[in-house]
């Protein structure tokens, strides 16, 4: 008997969870639980119950860590809380600004019902924090670096569909080779969001749309790409689903730092990904921590917990013995 | 008062804990112990004891962690369990082979005297293992990399110090750039030891020593050497002086992996380091984990740990909240 998994959600996030349960043999997948009618969903794995959320109350003895994939902005800060009090539960919410708030809500409903919950959990963040955390131990006197891309925000495709006239869009972040070789190279730069990151979109026009307008309100909107060199190509529906369909997305967490007694030795900490999906590699994330998850509520660890707080041999199927002689 | 550390061995290594201790403010040096005549060292942290290592005990109330900073080989299998039951420790033991007796040791040593202690600290084991074990724990279906340098071998410059005719040298292992993108092209290639990396020597001679003789002596000597594509370039100590003094090193470390029900799509997961002082940087992972061996301790959480064991926000200064806040 494997860990027994519960995905709350079954959108690309879990669809993904799916696809990595089923590459962990010491895992498996008890049921998918939905908002939508249960018999509109075939799971990919044959003979998996789906239940409609609203009867999740009577799976609690039938699940070990329910891993809940929806969306951070309205989905997961009343979901997580929820289900937390019931289920040792995993979440992947990513809005920066709102991580304490969601840990206190998350952490009081956990303890109260004696589960274990992680939330945040993914690469940014996720693996990107951890990252940064541990090279900012190490060089307390450094400075750090986040480049996101080449890949597809979600944000801001659909920030171009919003425009009036436009059919269908694509945008890629993209990093800018000469800013992130600037940083390996240890110069330490001071870099401003346009020498940083370009835009890169690929848009549908409706029929009779306005080219021109439409590139001037993409490229003047604020925040979103005023800041940056942003290039528009104006393609077909064929060829935004030909060459635009997948979901790939990475980038670069990089901190410079020095040490010696005059500060006279210079050090690159970099990690990087490049994701062909990133919505089934934030899924990867998910999984390996609701083994974390399993673990430390056998162990009575309860209450909310970020990638920060779980040691990382929780996260492994292997034994202490087996990571020393063979990971170490 | 900040965490008492003692650092027992000054050599490059204790050096660099010196240096690591003055950037980070929760900690103070208490003291150093010294196989050699106390007299004969002159510490850089004005006012910082020296004593002799017998003298060691007298001092297991005022030394909250005792970094040990002697080699692998022959200092760190005796000092580390004989200290563990008196102090809490931390060692960078890299030799991997034996890791699991020398953890067995000190584990026994350290639950014997209520210490925590933390073995094989420092990039390799360390940091690379972290990220071995982070990246395999996300994708369980892949293959692993690690590439080292470019940077100076100590173990391979000994070995052609003790060739007749040498009087100095010093070798530079360096990645092979190809095989590289190799591995982040996502090719998955099998790699032989030849193809990954190369081995650049520069060596200063005796008087009347035999190059030609030399050179080969080198270039075909079993296990360092036989194996690799070899460069020797024969210098003037002067050169060697002024060009081959600093202890750079580094390395990549990359999981190339797969997800998707069909495998259908790739990841790549990279971390490397680019490190102008190998023995400094390594101090500086030291002192981050000397901040957790001293936590776990008051916690209670004693025995032989590795990084694997021990949850990320130990290492930081910072509360939980400014991490969340701040950093994830």
């Amino acid at each position: 008997m494997g860990i027994k998994i519960g995905i709350l959600g079954y959108g690309n996030l879990g669809k993904g969870v799916e696809c990595a349960i089923k590459q962990n043999n010491d895992m498996e997948l008890a049921a998918i639980f939905t908002r939508r009618t249960p018999e509109s969903i075939t799971p990919k794995t044959a003979g998996t119950p789906v239940i409609n959320i609203n009867d999740a109350k009577n799976w609690v003895d039938k699940i070990d860590v329910m891993i809940i994939c929806g969306g951070s902005a309205t989905d997961l800060p009343k979901q997580t809380p929820e289900f937390a009090e019931l289920f040792n539960v995993i979440d992947s919410f990513d809005t920066h600004a709102k991580i304490p708030e969601h840990f206190n809500n998350v952490d009081s409903a956990a303890k109260k019902g004696n589960k274990t919950a992680i939330i945040s959990v993914g690469w940014d963040p996720g693996m990107f924090s951890l990252n940064r955390m541990y090279a900012n131990a190490i060089l307390p006197d450094g400075k750090d670096y986040t480049f996101w891309g080449k890949g597809v925000s979600q944000g801001h495709s659909d920030a171009i569909r919003r425009i009036k006239g436009v059919k269908d869009a694509k945008q890629y972040t993209i990093p800018v080779d000469s800013a992130l070789e600037k940083v390996r190279s240890g110069e330490n730069p001071d870099l401003t969001t346009r020498e940083k990151h370009t835009r890169e979109c690929f848009v549908v026009l409706e029929p009779n749309a306005d080219q021109k307008q439409v590139e001037n309100e993409i490229k003047t909107m604020p925040n979103y790409f005023a800041d940056y060199d942003t290039t528009v190509h104006f393609i077909t529906e064929e060829e935004l689903i030909k060459n635009h369909s997948r979901i790939p997305h990475g980038g670069f967490v990089l901190r410079s730092g020095k040490t010696g007694w005059n500060s006279e030795n210079s050090h690159i900490i970099e990690y990087s990904l490049k994701l062909d999906s990133n919505p089934e590699f934030t899924s990867s994330v998910l999984t390996a921590y609701a083994r974390a998850a399993y673990r430390l509520s056998k162990e009575g660890s309860y209450g909310c917990k970020t990638v920060f707080d779980i040691a990382p041999a929780y996260l492994s199927p292997k034994s202490g013995e087996e990571l020393r002689a063979q990971m170490l």
